[in-house]
């Protein structure tokens, strides 16, 4: 959590605010209370059914970032704070959010609510259990897993191999010691042994189709797809085998539908959905994202990561499942990042330092370029920091300027975007909007995945080359002949680098992308390529988040951030 | 599920049900508005701190059963068609009961919220995943135990032995390969490989504390004092020490508040908790019950299992953690499991047999004479089915009347408590709540463990004696030593029996109750006394309930039973 002196922590900030009626929040949005279920006072759940289609549909800002750093950028906070200035200037405006995960709440990181006074509230409502959604998805997630090694315990009559199981349970919980287990043990009354392991729950394939999916019915016929693993002859076991769609479908009806809160200021915001941002999208829900679009005239959305990653992945895999492409797109910058890109240490950032600030806009400059690649031409916000100058701000404005770029300073974080500080970026934004977008992918999806692979990482990541390990040239050869060559791809690649070295800063060229591997998520519809050693079980810090938790007899929570 | 000809399933008949608004069911119960949480449209939370103290405090009827057969006995559709039947005559009355296990749901046995027309509803969601009580309880279970692995694996400054951890993971399912597993591999960064298993959520500590505690400042204090493993050397280790109980207290402090449905009569139902009623006391949470007393006449609660197991564990343990001793208690009986514990098989049961019959009344008399000793005088409730002939009914109330205990038929599955099924239960049950009551609990808590299980065995079991392991008497020693010989005892027991064999129906006489092992809940206040296998992890059968479970595109579900 990012503080200042005299600056309230983001749960104090939460906690003292005066939130409107759930009724309101949901009149505001263009939601009519019909369509409203509400979970507790200040947080409910929205039935897309009951809510009529409208003629126009809302245009899409999707806010995403430069390369992140350790120091933090603020995408969050910035779409909250946009959002919030958007509404403000008499935009009728809907947020569109991923829902945070508790591991990572009760290790490190705190909240993913936004921040400061551009937050999503109640922020410890949202950071905690918040309506189940999560819960749902991990329940739905053990239900496969039980009933496919009870499918195997009671004959196995599809003659599945315990050793070429794909699909892992999962927990929303930081805990590595889940990562590599035995189970099935105590001899034959107890299951198969066989090698297994936990994912952190935005890891499960059911999460990305959850995301992913339109309706209930569209629900059912991804979780349909889903492949679990191979039988002994090799032939790919999927969900419809197992007869259990109808069930997972079942556990996830409620959890399927958005839900709606409000930010500090009172705009209304749909957090729903939330998976990862490597081995999957990363973008909160396509069923929330065309809510919003139903309703509202302006949806402010972000994705994961930074743009090479979050917004290619918007693009290539969200755009295509729904019609959600974007008519803008902000790029978060932050000065103190910029430094970091430029080469320096952490520990330093709070120093001007004028060189390392211009080296670092190489970073800056290739997302730009990269974002032009798909038809829109992008906004920068610069998250301002209190270790900012004016400039080094000014510099940097002028900079954009020079890449023809338009963009502004946004002090949405101090301020809130109810204040002054979002105004320019919201009238920069409205702007662009009306501006005319040609929108297109960035490849077609009758390339072959390798191609499709060559063409993000030349295009995107500014790659020389790619180099499949013999393990991937495997997994293409399957694939291909799996008939699956027109799924787009999802790239499991470091956030911190435009490579796979997360070392690399800055824009790297001359480097060649290495593919360790390729997974078939035949159920979310895309080709997972793993470059790197990615992580889809976090483990706790030394000092978990935890141990400063609390809440008094009243129901008051501390030490969340 | 019980079915007959032109009975319409449990879940058709609540979801034709037309329900009543929250606010009016509130109302019914007496909870102010204010201290209503909605959860969608018919579900909310009640805020016990926002109800304020009454004068007097309700009568509280505790629902029982004479030993359960696989037959069924329709302990919950009993307690919910009382319930109305009381409603209708006019008092003030609320329904506390259990939540359902998912994993069961998914396995073999539907739902548990009543059946027939005597159900609270909506089912569909009291089955599924109500309102994350369970997903709450798991989270906080599961987050020790990252937490504890993470100590170890940072360093373990408090040197915990990890071949000595008694605290396993949970999950709500069924779920039989994850009985025994092995975690921590892949090695150093991974964890420490260690041997572990998952039981089932309602076989937590944490769900016993959970509904043990009268409120967060006691669930905190509870936590605290759960021991989780042993240091190297042998010192007990406890979540104080880990410096969790505020995380974990902070994980639960929205699902320690109590759930309010309603029956599909209307009468208000607070459905909260749901510990098992072998290594738990069964009972739905304490700060329910004394909710309920604080806003109606009369509550009607029930017991897990038959009444040698819930309703001893429900005076013995849960009526000294809280003012919550019965003034009245229903026993619940059918001709059928009569007839099965007089020796007739299970599918002979729809055939009288008069010898069978007065054979089978052994066991509800013992059943009687063990809920004297507690000073209550029973009523006898025989939940009919339509197999029964007016000619058994006859006799069986006739040989109540020759026990001295009051009985009527109650058809509260056919017709509801809003129907006449109900009536004259109900009018015993208000002239026995008009009788003086000795309540006294079986033993005192200054007898030793030994001791209190012997008494529990010799005056409710009929044993002629107890047996204990040498692992048992290891851990008498140990809780003797460790000062512990005052907590109440928590027998963990074959339901079908009154022995530790399920196969000795009736009312064996001349046995030996052998106790293998000694658990020593010290968060939830009890030592387990393990008799036989106790299974705290189910598996799922050949054919899953799950696998006739749907939902339609308009989020209709089906299949649920």
């Amino acid at each position: 959590m990012r503080t200042a002196p005299d600056m309230p922590s983001d749960l104090e900030i939460s906690r003292r605010a005066v939130l409107r009626p759930m009724a309101e929040i949901a009149r505001a949005a263009g939601i009519p209370e019909e369509a409203l279920e509400p979970y507790g006072r200040h947080k409910a759940k929205v039935d897309p059914l009951l809510v009529p289609p409208r003629s126009t549909r809302g245009k899409v800002v999707l806010v995403t970032a430069m390369s992140p750093t350790p120091a933090g950028e603020g995408k969050s906070t910035v779409t909250v704070g946009l959002g919030d200035a958007l509404a403000k200037a008499g935009v009728n405006t809907v947020i569109a959010l991923r829902e945070p995960s508790l591991g990572p709440v009760l290790g490190l990181k705190g909240g993913a609510a936004g921040g400061g006074y551009s937050q999503v509230v109640p922020m410890e409502d949202i950071n905690l259990h918040f309506t189940g959604d999560f819960h749902a998805i991990t329940t739905a997630n053990n239900a496969l897993t039980a009933l496919l090694d009870n499918h195997i315990y009671q004959g196995n009559l599809l003659g599945i191999d315990p050793r070429r199981i794909t699909f892992r349970r999962v927990m929303d919980m930081n805990d590595r010691s889940l990562r590599d287990i035995v189970i099935g043990l105590g001899g034959p009354t107890q299951g198969t042994p066989r090698q297994d392991g936990f994912d952190i729950t935005v890891a499960s394939e059911i999460m990305a189709v959850f995301c992913l999916a339109r309706d209930l019915a569209d629900l059912k016929a991804r979780l349909a797809r889903i492949t679990v693993g191979y039988t002994y002859d090799r032939r790919p076991v999927t969900v419809a085998d197992l007869g259990i769609e109808g069930a997972l479908t079942l556990l996830l009806k409620d959890a399927i539908k958005p839900n709606l809160v409000q930010t500090l200021a009172g705009t209304p915001a749909l957090v729903h959905g939330g998976p990862f941002a490597n081995i999957a999208h990363g973008c909160n829900s396509v069923i929330a994202t065309e809510l919003a679009r139903n309703v509202a005239d302006v949806v402010v959305t972000e994705a994961g990561f930074g743009a090479d990653l979050g917004a290619e992945k918007y693009m290539d895999i969200k755009a295509r499942a729904a019609d959600v492409a974007p008519d803008a797109v902000v790029l978060v910058a932050t000065i103190r990042a910029l430094k970091m890109h430029g080469g320096v240490p952490r520990t330093e950032l709070g120093r001007p330092d004028p060189a390392a600030l211009e080296a670092g806009t190489a970073n800056l400059g290739r997302h730009i370029g990269n974002i032009r690649k798909f038809g829109v031409e992008p906004v920068v916000a610069v998250n301002r920091f209190p270790t900012d100058t004016q400039d080094e701000l000014d510099w940097l404005l002028r900079w954009c300027r020079t890449q023809g770029v338009q963009a502004a300073a946004a002090d949405v974080w101090a301020q809130g975007g109810g204040g002054p500080g979002g105004d320019e970026l919201a009238a920069l934004v409205l702007a662009a909007l009306q501006e005319p977008v040609d929108f297109h992918h960035l490849y077609p999806l009758e390339l072959p995945v390798a191609e499709k692979i060559r063409t993000v990482a030349r295009e995107i990541y500014g790659a020389d080359d790619v180099e499949f390990s013999p393990q991937a040239l495997r997994r293409l050869a399957e694939i291909t002949a799996g008939g699956w060559d027109s799924l787009p791809v999802c790239m499991a690649k470091t956030q911190y680098s435009f490579s796979d070295d997360a070392a690399l800063l800055g824009a790297p060229t001359g480097f060649t992308l290495h593919v360790r591997d390729l997974i078939l998520k035949t159920g979310a519809g895309f080709v997972v390529a793993l470059t790197g050693a990615v992580m889809t079980m976090p483990g706790l810090p030394k000092t978990p988040a935890a141990l400063a938790m609390d809440v008094s007899p009243d129901g008051t929570p501390q030490g969340l951030s």
